[in-house]
């Protein structure tokens, strides 16, 4: 899934400050930490007792136990309880992949690994607390360092939201980043409004009724009915969605029958549904679920029907996406590293945060192909070029104080 | 469509009695004159008029004028009003083909031609009114003989049986013959049970919106929603009916759309059902429409849609047939020229004789292919051996004989 | 599966002669020893040992081991080595189908049951031996009664019949009978001509290129693929086969994908394939497998395709059907008690003993719904009317009779 | 298809320079006059006259006859031969639509009419030249003003680049806009990269083999394979377009069958591919063809196909959108005013022209509801307010200052 973007070759400075600088060996010493100890979402109690661990030794204050194992550092400006409120957000959680890099830091957990680089957002989260409290006269408002559980599923950002962490004091903005392999090292994806898509899944099953292969007229056959909603729903993206939206409808799994001359009663379809526009929130799920009404009774067969929207589209605000490009442009110092064609039909439940405050997630380009650190998310080998880690915390760190003031 | 049956080749005796031998000729001529001038159903008037002169010269009672250019001879028999009533049944009319025989008695009339054989059943009609009449000393009962009219279609058999032509005497049972090209010169195909298929039609309007063509999410597209019927039309047959059923569903015209960058707001469809078991006569229709709501349902169109029953399915009654097979055994001479694999998914409205009364219809073969007279039904070269035609008075006149004792 | 034909009361006797009606216990006893141990094909190791003790005790010369488990016992009549030679077969394995009648006889292997009634055909087959061997001298020529392993699948009849079975004396004909309950007691179900179906199956893997959910156009999705296949598959019964031919195409089976958010790389898909018509053994597979290929061409897919004849179709021959039917019609003494329209499109490898011999296969009815003895065949309460046994041997005996004359 | 965007009440001066205030009139009364007299795509001579006219009488060098009708006008600025040279294309052409608009300068012509603004794009064209002959030493390069025959197809670009007109001087950039209705007046549409769409067309001719409704299985139905095809077709959106790749394939007309109980031998299908990404320029026709060719094998149909790619999609360049964009600004005085979210499936020939050389295409919001000013394009009640005339205007001319220094 690497891009064929052309390549920058990495500058460890970037325009980076010297104490930020300084700090990327405890970076690449903590992102290796935690790597070591994968988790998975709402089990991150290693990967929390590290995160309390730094802040509590670095005096930070902060709460732990948000959400089961989020963690909320709040970090009052020079203003005296004036000037704004940023959030930065991280994600903690690993997957249920067996790591097959070689490499001195790799997973200690079977079939557990850091494959999609939150261990790098929790380095870099971490980075952006330890200066931000180094020189917390610098700005003028309040920084909230979130440290979220469950990025992967089924979702941390909207426990944690309801349990209060955007409130008192309340939060202005929130920002995030991803470590991004489709991106090489140097670039810097962000754009105003939709960056990533909607998340959501169906599960159906479609009841007919068996019977012997050899007398199809006693049935109602589940895998033809199968078959034809299997085809209907190509229409929805074909004919239903604006052209110009982007939308993906993807039946998963399809599974019918348990025997060669037996005509299957039941057939079991689930899938996943993604775009950006919110206006297709409805219409989407609305399609689907008149499709396969129609198609059963066409049939004669009933169903059961779920829908879950899992994850709401990334949709970055106006204002917040041009600070953050104008913040990341002089960072990288040229334009040409900001890349605004970085829209992903994967999903992210930063959406939660961005329903709720105005706010720019963006990614933050770290693939080196050079040192073959260019493998997509989610696959055994990724990992991703460890330069990229200071850099998200200058970033970071000029976002604050530029909209803190 | 010729069968490849083994050929027989034609007596033209069989064990024909001499009396109807020497009608030969004139069935001959009297076919002849009806081939010159062929009329299309329900505007059979120079031939209702010729078989009308002749019933009148020969002085056998009829009536004419019977749905519209129905005629019904009535020959009491030598019982003094006693023994059975037995219906004989001929068709009239012609069809909208133009004519590429080229032969003396070749159609008078540019674009319509007797293309299906029922000059001869008429001329068949007339030779055994005559014979009959005749000798109707020889048997007891009494016969009906019925000329009708728009076998073709819309059919003239309905209208004759409710004007009331199996009532007084009342018809006790019907039989009736094609001249058939399926099967050789020599051979009678006979059967009980199911012979000819129902034959049904059924219109559909799908209603769509239309739209721009570059913006189909604007639109209902019934080009889609056609498709999309089409194809689970096929599972009627593939699953609904029972696969020991012979069932046909064929969508003859699909019309939609008039630019190429217009998305057509409406689909024209229309179709023809044919199938023998008369449970499925619901069935059938009812899975076509059920299809139709579905799919439109799936989609968001709308439809209009009728469904024309036009001739139920021909079903010969088992003792009727087992009399015409041992008859036209007698004739033929030979078990091997009987035979019951005869059946055809075309159509008759001699099935509406047959649902009135019990009966008979059955196939005389009148293929002779080293006179180059095999040419299909409704061909624009079709022609018979008219050797068939005193065959065809034999097979009626000892029916008559061994029916109405 | 029972038939809603009318009940004709079972009559113990219904013409059988005093010496059969006398085997009627041991008929009674045989079969439910064979109940209580029934054995799965080519494992019918008991049931031969029962079946070659009765014979060695009777002193029929016979041979065992034929085609692992199967045995033919030749019964030479009065004739001196003049006359014909029948083959009576009767076949012997059971099913892996937990067994649910409480009944004395049940079945004492667990998960395995006689729920065919091939238990009854065998204790048919014995007696018959027994009452012929006792009355040698009543027919002329010879007698071959065939105990065939394994009819379930995958077939013991070929193979038999390659061991050379028919030959030394050269068998003339073969019949056979399967106690029916879509039949009630009284009747039996004998045509000429097809009687059940080829069975054959196939099995397809659907090839595509998996990938992200949100990334379809990286992937060839298979779940698409097998849809359309299933879709098109359905235009081979519907459009490709002769309406008037029966023909069955089910898919039982379609398994793909393995998680919600992936497309799947691989599709399943497995279905039986049933017809009479030999000229079908051609047509269907080719238009399964043209179906698969274009429909694969289409999206880029490649295939795995494997195609099985299992069993040929039930044909029998009409001299022998004739003979059957005028037997069994002697023996249930009503013609209403034989049902013509008896096919069905189930399959049974008697169909390789009548593509070798001319023969017939025949139906006899065992439903008796007044005793609860009517549930369909493989239930796991399926159990016939005993009454039949007897009736069984009487109508083996008198074909033997007519036959071998 | 009036967008729902905010309605920006009409000002009459937009900082629009008192001269080109002053043409207003005249553009109104030229655009009315045009208005008048609509011609088809090459048969514009009337339209070009008047153009050809104007241009002679105020003295501005000119050729006519370019591609027939084309015209273009060169104007040199006061730069001595030095400064860029920049083309300003404007159509001319009409529509085949009856006009409903009861207006003093109503369509003069029956059954056509100017539907899509071009009147109002050479009135536009006419002013900008009449304006910056008057002020050529106002800026330094030269202007090409280039009256442009048939954009409704079958396209005028095309021939008029390849007549030499981007030549001597040679053209450094293009500019174009449309009249948009779906936008506001007092707002311009104006975005860099993909703006329209590629406009293809395809053509297929689905070769069964017709008979007789009642026998499927001698025929290939061309129906049930346009169906399939049709239905095969949706999945090219649906699973080969990237999702972040808007692009549409319509079927706009079918047309199969010519009696409801015959199989239709042949079927039509006609299309349109609209896309904006060049990447889909070889992907979207491989793949329609792919899919007709294993669908037609899979039923063993034949085919004829025609692909037309008509005009390619309407890419802007990066820095004269931009320079289009800031000029544009700078007339409407509010950045609220520009909409950069203004792509559209629609598609336009200034696409050959922006192929050739750097340029933009841009949308001039020219609905005014109040004024019962907005049905959409192509409709026979398509008007726009006028006002926008000398917007246009002010648009062009403070462009060719900027570009030509």
């Amino acid at each position: 899934m690497v891009s064929s973007l052309p390549y920058f070759p990495p500058s460890t400075e970037f325009r980076i400050r010297p104490e930020i600088l300084a700090l990327q060996s405890s970076l690449v010493q903590w992102r290796r930490e935690l790597h070591r100890w994968p988790e998975l979402g709402f089990k991150e109690k290693r990967t929390a007792e590290f995160v309390a661990n730094k802040l509590t030794a670095w005096g930070i204050p902060h709460q732990t136990g948000i959400a089961q194992t989020g963690i909320v550092a709040t970090i009052a400006g020079g203003g005296k309880g004036k000037g704004k409120v940023l959030a930065i957000r991280a994600d903690m959680d690993a997957l249920p992949i067996q790591e097959e890099n070689i490499v001195s830091y790799r997973s200690q957990i079977d079939g557990m690994m850091h494959a999609c680089g939150h261990d790098g957002h929790t380095a870099i989260a971490l980075g952006t607390a330890h200066h931000l409290w180094q020189h917390r006269h610098s700005f003028a408002g309040t920084v909230k360092i979130i440290f979220q559980p469950a990025e992967e599923g089924p979702g941390g950002a909207k426990p944690m939201i309801e349990a209060g962490i955007l409130e008192n004091p309340k939060v202005d903005a929130a920002i995030g980043l991803h470590l991004w392999n489709n991106l090489p090292l140097g670039t810097v994806g962000v754009r105003a409004g939709a960056l990533m898509a909607a998340v959501e899944f169906f599960h159906l099953h479609i009841l007919g009724r068996g019977g012997h292969g050899a007398m199809p007229h006693q049935t109602v056959d589940s895998i033809l009915v199968a078959a034809q909603i299997v085809n209907a729903m190509q229409t929805i993206v074909a004919r239903n969605v604006n052209p110009l939206d982007a939308a993906v409808v993807t039946i998963g799994e399809l599974h019918a029958g348990s025997a060669i001359n037996i005509i299957a009663d039941k057939a079991r379809i689930s899938g996943t549904v993604r775009y950006f526009n919110p206006a297709l929130a409805d219409l989407i799920p609305k399609r689907v679920e008149q499709i396969i009404a129609g198609v059963c009774q066409s049939h004669g067969a009933s169903y059961e029907f779920d829908y879950q929207k899992l994850y709401p589209p990334v949709i970055n605000d106006h204002a917040i996406a041009e600070l953050v490009r104008s913040v990341a442009e002089s960072v990288v110092e040229t334009p040409a590293g900001i890349v605004p064609e970085c829209q992903t039909m994967g999903g992210e439940d930063m959406s939660f945060f961005l329903q709720a405050v105005p706010g720019c997630y963006f990614f933050l380009g770290s693939a080196n192909p050079e040192k073959d650190l260019a493998y997509p998310h989610h696959h055994p080998r990724f990992n991703f070029d460890e330069t990229a880690l200071s850099t998200g915390v200058e970033i970071f760190t000029r976002c604050v104080e530029k909209f803190c003031q």
